[in-house]
């Protein structure tokens, strides 16, 4: 039995059980927005890693030595030798650690309407006590232009004062919609931020797909241009773990605290701390990144031969594209299961497929003939 | 090499590596109080069974087979059928969203003065918005009948719509003092709490070592008498993981947008209910808990027979015991480094020594040449 | 010298001194979106309840006779015999404690973007914890059938247990926009919060301008349609206080404790209980928001006699026009000076002129023969 | 008819209402333990001061001239010329505001276990994410060599970053046993304090009696040796009001908005700031603390004169007397209704009675004839 990984498809998550390529079974997901790399454990090289050191005896809190080895690997990856590197459990946490942690009780952070943090973290955000303030977004991005009129139009209102200060840019990169940010307009958001004392802060939740695709920002640009950000494990292949880098030595006093204060300290710091030194060893996370990528580049050209229209043009691994919704129906009865990511229009919708680390030919075959 | 983990005493954690008996090197570690179990990665069968599961494709967020499987396995262990079970990464995290999600925003927690969550979390209950009501300890313990006289207090006072509301009943066992409840006291305690309609919580981060010490507690028996309790996974031998068990159907309506809210769901649910799952299979669970009572026995026949005194008896892993300060001086010129648990008097010093899951016998060896 | 407290326009305060027509001198303050009726201290009628009241012993913590005499005008005003009813100081205290104490932990509250939680309150209600889920704004509203889509839509989605709840539904009664909700407006509004078992909270910190208007909106069906509202008493001439009116015997067990550890609770709660005593003696309340409705109409009558537009139909004491900029520097020059209420289009700005509880015929006549 | 204020004893406040005599009624309050100076509204001069300025046209949010007026008032007052000064409501919000503004989020706040924040204020410390850090009391008093003991050994522990910092220490003067901070004790608190760049804030809602008191601490020695303050007025004779002063140009910055946020800011600043420019005119501050102060010394004479036992010395306007339970009894019997400070042992209670600035002759003379 073969699971297609592919068809989790749009807000909800379906895996479709197929068996010498008949569908056997389809599972119905409660939710699948962020499933997708999911359904796979870790990459087996993780897993390895994690075998060879588990007899180790090894201090907790991160203060063994993979954690230490992974840290300097980091710093050497992203060319910054001085980078205050955490390793936190997953998504959600990290955002809400970092940003409660940067920022003053009275700010909130900038953010696009459909960011992350603005609408599929349950309030974590505003549960630390901080406002999210959603400008519009352009294929899931902000635009400078748009971050720096806000902020000027805040501190030119005389009510100011009685308004939450914008105090951090928050931007995923890839976005949720699959986009990513050119150097310019990353050097853009940069400039805005340092001419505010706001620290930039970027969410790579599923950065090494970003670094894979064609793209003008590589990690020591990204370090560069940006004072916070981290380097999403969970999605890339590892069992849980993203890696926290703070790049100008403005990592908050006391910053273990602050983790342990939020319930997101963890005892053996080493089970994050192996997997990231394997990521950084041999470019394994980069390849993983570029495996996805690989992929999506089929899925877009099996798209593209059947006909389906893109509904924005994504060069990262997830593809969305819009269907009439009779087409959908036919699908839908041929066994592809199917929900709504959005309207498009009265008669059409718009569908997410995406790729990811553990996506295999096999999954890419089979999706080529239920198309 | 050989890590002598029984060597992190007191407050300081320290790692004395040795090789053929010498002393190779001693590796000062930040913290201690908790580490200790945490030296080793992850039961060999825990790891086993990661890897089995691995390839296969399963739902995020706690929705998969294994996870489905864990719950059933502990609603069977605790003989609690309608037990709600939920798996998060670590002890402080389980304390602040279990103690937030079932607190009233002006409710604060009974704790002693001793406990975990009174000391050593950061700051995580109140971060949440709670007072944590102390009250002292005996040999780490609560006595219900103190309890009663604060509840009682409390109301009786005319003043107390000024004050914090005791909300919940917090009790750790083992204790921080290793020591144990007895069914009769523990009875007593969910006397008072059902008595005030104030929920009964047990912090079982090292559960295990309890039910494998000498006790008439069993798993059952603390399902029935409390409202919600853990079972500490992470000190028993899990890469992480803890599993809270709600058995009074009273677990909080939308309880994943709790943990949610908190940072805290794990998007692969699978790591924690793969172990878990494992856990309770074949009584792995109580055998590791067993398997480090009995070392402690022996590391008690070990400090008795070298005439050691005793500051408390402890029926779990974790031993304190007496030492003249010169005596400690002339142990740390062995090679023995150490650090206070707390002052006995002028003269004399409190030190812990514990056993955990991965204490092997080699460990006690070599421990019983130094003293 | 006489103030023109009509002078605060736009975002900006100000206040113009005249002498015998002439002006003497202008002060612009910090702020004026909710400046203008704060110019005066408090009514004489309230003052000298004060005063008469001030000699007298009485109990602390609004315990007090007057309080209590003051709970019950407002059951019969309101027609609700069970009404539960407290007093708070202002109005971001009286939104963030009321939205505190109904939402659960996980839980938001909608509101109009243009809403004043929503914009003007410092994230005092993201401070306690809850996000502000914002809809549209028609001329300050909510549209019953935009909540019932947002709240349907959430349910829908099978990612919402990542998303903040929907817990609440919040209104503004006048609105900012001095718009006012109609009796079928609000009608299908409690509907759909009933249906959901969601709260419908209506802050009235301009209610009396409401009800002095033309609507058909009185007390006792505000009372009826919504779960609490409260009855603004500093911008209608109070020194302080706001009256939190729970009209469906709703309110949160140990109310008085969650005000308290809000900071909210006064020590002399009688200062704002004699003055809610006053304002419903006699019809106090209901006169003084006649008295500012009067003069808006004047007001309106002497904008369409000098041939201003109107930016929107107000039937409440703000008034929104729109001006040509060129015309707007002209009355600058000619001694009124003006701040952007917001841009109408590249030449026209919308500004805002309000009366109050407080203005006199002399202001009137003193802005006509300048405008 | 009179009303005996004084016979607020205890916990509970109890109003004993006399007619030439005789006790016609006894009114039973809900609290007492604050209510003693609340039972009047506010000094006559004070509500002069309010009907004076009413009609005056000002802004609001404490821009207001006679806000400033105070400002500087109190800047000579304090003899720090670059005081900052805010104006709030009551005392549980300026505690609440100020420690939360000054605090990192991982840092809690020392105190006395009998200071008011650590037990009467409701949890609003931890309400805004905070630990009251509790030490024994002497007599109402942290003992400086204790604070200095506590502070080291936290940074000496390993463990100390799993641990909730202290950020500040905080004292009440007078306590809430009466007692008084001499220059001596004041001056090793600050020591203590500035040497580990800990703020130390002087809770100040009684200060007026402990100016008035025989003390070496004035008003310039107590700005001189704390980094922030407050001068309490509702207890002092003002309706509301307690005036904020930050010493070291350290009030936090933006600290408007994030009064804000806390709900604290008033709209109607003037309301406050008018009564503290009357406060501090023609020293009516300081005379109201000697009017209590001297009817204190009457009180302490008409105690021992009677024979009655002291608990502890108390310079200030509350006394605190051991009576034998059977006394009491009598007491009750003959009209005097009493409730429990705290028991001093099997036979003897401790019972509180204080005097305020409302305190009369004719309440002294009736207390002489009851006891």
């Amino acid at each position: 039995m073969m699971v297609l990984s592919l068809f989790i498809i749009g807000h909800m998550g379906l895996f479709v059980y197929t068996q010498k390529g008949s569908i056997t079974s389809i599972v119905v997901l409660p939710t699948t927005e962020i499933i997708e790399p999911y359904n796979k454990g870790a990459h087996p090289d993780l897993i390895e890693a994690l075998i060879v050191s588990n007899e180790e005896g090894l201090s907790g809190y991160g203060s063994d030595r993979y954690t230490q080895s992974a840290i300097e690997k980091i710093r050497q990856a992203t060319a910054c030798p001085h980078a205050q590197v955490t390793f936190l459990a997953g998504g959600t946490q990290t955002n809400q650690v970092v940003i409660d942690a940067l920022l003053q009780s009275y700010e909130g952070v900038i953010a696009a309407e459909t960011g992350h943090i603005a609408s599929h973290e349950a309030g974590a955000i505003e549960y630390s006590g901080h406002k999210v303030l959603t400008l519009p977004h352009h294929e899931g991005k902000l635009k400078a232009a748009e971050v720096k009129n806000y902020i000027e139009t805040f501190f030119a209102d005389a009510n100011h004062e009685h308004m939450v200060f914008p105090g951090m840019v928050y931007i995923s990169h890839p976005t949720e919609y699959g986009t990513l940010y050119t150097k310019e307009e990353l050097t853009q958001l940069s400039t805005i931020c340092h001419q505010y004392s706001i620290p930039l802060f970027l969410d790579g939740a599923r950065l090494g797909y970003a670094l894979a695709a064609e793209t003008d920002l590589d990690l020591p640009t990204i370090a560069g241009l940006t004072d916070v950000f981290y380097i999403g494990g969970t999605k890339l292949g590892a069992l849980i773990g993203e890696a926290v880098v703070f790049t100008k030595k403005n990592q908050p006093r006391n910053f273990v605290t602050i983790v342990k204060q939020h319930g997101a300290l963890l005892a053996k710091g080493r089970v994050v701390g192996v997997q990231f030194d394997r990521f950084f060893t041999n470019n394994l996370y980069f390849d993983l990144g570029k495996k996805a990528i690989g992929m999506a580049t089929q899925l877009k050209d099996i798209l593209k031969e059947k006909g389906y229209r893109f509904f924005l043009e994504s060069p990262t691994n997830q593809q969305f594209i819009v269907l009439e919704n009779r087409q959908l129906e036919r699908l839908a009865q041929a066994g592809l299961v199917y929900s709504f990511w959005e309207k498009f229009d009265q008669d059409h919708t718009v569908i997410r497929l995406a790729t990811s680390w553990s996506t295999s030919q096999e999954d890419l075959d089979a999706l080529r003939q239920l198309l």
